[in-house]
């Protein structure tokens, strides 16, 4: 059994040997789709061996320089992070995540992605703002930091567990989306648009940089997993808020 | 939070890195001790390598010659296994196991063990015959091998989410059992027992060889999950046996 619909994409990862590791863990668990983005070292004859027989998976594996190529075609995002701490993001834990993703994977939104940072600090913020939740594993909380294909090996197990689940009880994952989420193309747009109409208004939050500001909406937005129908409602506002100011200021141009 | 009432054994592991990696995953998940039976290379540098910050369970592992003496103080005893198709053994997936485990650990009946085999050939029927119940991780049945330390970390992870499971509605447990599981030494002696009895009484089974015939026999007792007492009462059957049986011998002597 393969799930070409749950993509596990690593990001910037030191070690090849890790990279291996990870592929041997996905096909364990019947997954298949592995991307890399921006991999230190790959092809490399140690990924090969920690592979062990789960090599096609490293020769079918795609090289992108972006977590943005990475995900293109993807609906539903998770983020895996160790940090517990994380405002204002979705924190689903492993289970839980798990259950979202099979069900994400069946709803037509296309694929779903989950992103693994480097091995010494994990995602970017900026990575994490891709992501519609954070996924945790609850580790031991003294000593929390998990191999990174360890916990690909963990995650790739409940995503296992959960489809048998649906298997066992001879069930559907989920009723497909009436529309499918946004995708991250979409989203991006979006809020380009959204901070041009903060721009254009003159809109200043007086706590935060401007960069927080933006984090901080994106964080909200992708805890509400919009629509494309959504998406593009939310654009119409933006749209006609900034028909509405050109004609004010046309209007002011002609002196009224 | 730690578990020192379930213990993991490693049972002639060929490559160090593999300990140090398993000595990690467990402290990941909470559990503080580790066995090692029998190591080919221990301590060694990649065993600490890979530990990481777990090099606390390297320091406190136990090395002794035989599964017999890492498992002398153990209650409920389990084998994980790839292998599927072991007739007459109990098979636990791991989460199930991981629930079992964390019940038996508070059961009072002492230690709980989990076996791990070699890299290669996985455990022997030998060490089979020393568990309760072969544990089992479900994966996909096209690449099931798992590496030993991935094995370990998923197991770890079961049984900390059971904990969890159970700190989280704010119960115990399990209720302590009236008498503990019969431990490994008692059990030796019963087989010992039985063997002797069957001897004795010019037992022979014509479809089975002795040895095929005594490993059957284990695993039947072994799924029965005996306690002291229960023990007890089939040896006080098979001594009466013996007794009567020695009784006759003597009355054929004396000529009746």
């Amino acid at each position: 059994m393969t799930t070409p619909a749950i993509r596990f994409v690593l990001v910037e990862t030191s070690h090849p040997g890790n990279i291996g590791a990870v592929a041997r863990a996905m096909k364990n668990m019947g997954l298949a789709e592995l991307v890399l983005v921006n991999p230190r070292e790959f092809p490399h004859p140690e990924a090969t061996a920690r592979a062990s027989g789960a090599d096609d998976l490293l020769a079918t594996a795609r090289v992108v320089p972006t977590v943005q190529e990475a995900i293109a075609d993807c609906g539903f995002v998770l983020a895996t992070t160790a940090r517990t701490r994380e405002q204002y993001f979705r924190v689903l834990e492993a289970r839980e995540a798990a259950g979202r993703m099979v069900a994400e994977a069946a709803s037509g939104s296309g694929a779903v992605a989950v992103l693994f940072g480097t091995e010494r600090f994990g995602l970017s913020n900026e990575h994490l703002l891709t992501a519609h939740a954070l996924l945790r594993i609850p580790a031991n909380p003294e000593y929390e930091s998990l191999n990174i294909a360890m916990a690909a090996q963990l995650i790739a197990y409940e995503i296992r567990m959960a489809q048998l689940a649906i298997q066992r009880r001879g069930g559907a994952a989920a009723p497909p989306r009436d529309v499918p989420l946004a995708t991250p193309r979409q989203m991006e747009m979006f809020f380009t648009h959204l901070e041009e109409v903060m721009n254009e208004s003159d809109f200043r939050d007086r706590t935060q940089s401007g960069t927080h500001l933006m984090g901080r909406i994106r964080r909200m937005f992708n805890r509400a997993e919009l629509d494309g129908n959504e998406v593009n409602i939310l654009r119409g506002i933006l749209t006609s808020v900034q028909n509405r100011r050109r004609r004010a200021g046309q209007a002011n141009e002609n002196g009224s």
